[in-house]
């Protein structure tokens, strides 16, 4: 895997593209290597809660990834035994009970742009779940690509037990695809912890691991996809988003320019000289 | 629990705000109790059939359902071992087949819009599955919000064993969105009876118990929706209505607005006072 | 099941209404019988590969399929031990690597439009896969109704793995609603194969069966669906097509008049007389 910005004409590169292994994040971990971005959720003490600033600061670098030139893949974890515990009860939570409807939509409206920016950008994500996994926390876990947990997780999309709605940052449209609307239901209107093993029964969890290796097969799979064509990769991103509300017609035009696009890249040809040569082809992203 | 209507402006209320513990159902059971009103399909020696009759008042109680002030979660069942056994077959599909286009397209908008009733009104609904559950039946228990079934129930949407369609009431929209495609296309093309054991591990029941606590675990599930934020539920079920067929970016703007809404009632400050005050929320529903 | 040709007014038939039964297939083989078509896909040695004129021809057929009168049910399946191979590496991939974006943009439409001919077709497909299904074989297993497959199958959605995107042939869209959104992106984000008992625990395989009564299977499967209401069945196939985007309202309304259409041929009468006799109804698809 090439970083393709050494080929990019600067003309065309400046002002949109960027790289973001220097960028240096204040209210969360951030690591960049061989293509692979970690986000590490960092307040252990407190089972790694969003805070105002933290949710702006990953929307606004969820948004940079879409013109990243040196991150291929994101792996999301948090630090410690636990995941994310969402939105911090004395942080958030009591100041939004005093504010007006002008600025709670704000609010919403923030967190909301948190996800589309995650599904807006090419990196397929990877959520590495262990522990609570709850509130906004669990969806960021539901907003990632694919999802590895831990048998001891509980994910809980606990809206209503804290008095809201579970339509929260886009819940009541994905979790249905994900898991089933039948089931997205269930943890909907109760707002139960979800186990591990249920988890991964209904497709909500990829792979169950255990705790002590979560963060290495989060990064093994990670490392893999990186591996591949990331191009292709991102394309195949954009369109799982693009076609959610398609008729299949539309799906398949949309899908017939987007493999086209994709078939016009080297790495298409990379791995046809590759198979003729009884290879295992090298990806260059472009 | 309280019932919100005490704290009602009249003058606001009137005429579209209404209690519906008194009504006096002339088709089906229906007592309210605690917020959850049950529906009970009683015609047991016929294991429970609908009629004309059934689903028009079933269609106009659902609609009224929609203003209901003292009902928070419906619970529908079939009284004896049976949930229902679909549009009965000498009084419904005989006189049907003698009918012309307008009339039979009369009939099958009365059945769609009990199903649009069931979506529309803001309590979720409990269908509690035991024996038979069949054609409409089975489409009753689809349209509902959650599932407790038991394991020798069997649910078909036979309807191609009748000559007709599987396209029943919104089967060929809703029942891939809670199975999946292919599950779903076998149970249309087939008619089979799905046994509940496979029912539950396909997701289209959400709990599987023992006939003979059916009941109870309805109730029991029923109260427990019934105590939590009820007009926050509401709005979850109002969603995942909405959002069926908007993009993400549509949904997660759509529920920006919702959760902003829920976030300005007194249930989410209720919530967070009893968090601090290491208690349980009591939620009253505005 | 009676073919419905000799009932029809010659004058309102001519043109657009045509037996299959007599068509000479040149890229795989053909057969009907009893109302059943059986596509075999015939180059064993090289485990069933797609080329250009397979392409093309099965994109024919499948139109063709809209008019048929004797095909009520297709099965697709491959010679010897494997379903398909995908596109043909030395026969499509070797010169689809030196085309131009209008020439690969007119390839991609035309696969696509294979899936676009295979789902507006009134029959429903059952596809039986054994050993490999790989690629754009993978692709017209999902893209038939169901499934009957064998646990040493092996289906990959492998497009990225020769630099592509997950985006062939309607899979972005259609994938995630068989077996979720997130089992789908695993699939599509890693390209690995799927085996046989997986498929049918995540609902993509309908049934698993030994791989010595794979045939015998599908075709016991497809003459049980080619007995019912085969008019009727068309219509259902139509509706899970249609309603693909529309709102649960619009798809209610949709199915209203799709099944009054139902309710007026011969077969809903047959069934009910049937019923009321005691016997079991015969179908016309009429």
């Amino acid at each position: 895997m090439t970083d393709s910005t050494d080929r990019v004409d600067p003309a065309l590169a400046a002002g949109n593209r960027q790289a973001l292994a220097g960028y240096q994040a204040r209210h969360f971990g951030w690591r960049v290597a061989d293509g692979v971005a970690t986000v590490t959720l960092n307040r252990p003490e407190r089972k790694n809660p969003l805070t105002f600033d933290s949710y702006a600061e990953l929307r606004d670098l969820f948004g940079q990834l879409r013109y990243a030139t040196d991150v291929h893949v994101v792996v999301l974890e948090g630090a410690g035994d636990n995941f994310c515990s969402g939105g911090d009860v004395h942080e958030i939570i009591g100041p939004l009970i005093r504010l007006k409807a002008p600025e709670l939509l704000m609010f919403t409206r923030m967190t909301g742009d948190l996800v589309k920016a995650m599904r807006a950008c090419p990196q397929p994500i990877i959520a590495a779940i262990d522990g609570v996994c709850a509130g906004a926390g669990a969806i960021l876990a539901m907003a990632s690509d694919l999802r590895v947990g831990t048998a001891r997780s509980k994910t809980a999309f606990l809206f209503n037990r804290v008095g809201l709605a579970g339509c929260d940052m886009g819940a009541c449209a994905m979790l249905p695809r994900i898991i089933g609307q039948g089931r997205a239901s269930d943890l909907l209107y109760t707002g139960r912890a979800l186990p591990g093993d249920e988890a991964h029964a209904w497709g909500f969890f990829n792979r169950l691991v255990p705790p002590e290796s979560l963060g290495t097969e989060a990064q093994a799979w990670a490392a893999q996809i990186a591996a591949g064509p990331t191009f292709a990769n991102g394309i195949t991103k954009t369109m799982l988003h693009q076609e959610w509300a398609m008729t299949i017609e539309q799906a398949i035009e949309a899908e017939a320019q987007a493999q086209a696009l994709c078939m016009l890249t080297e790495d298409f040809g990379r791995a046809y000289r590759a198979f003729v040569a009884k290879q295992k082809p090298v990806f260059e992203g472009n």
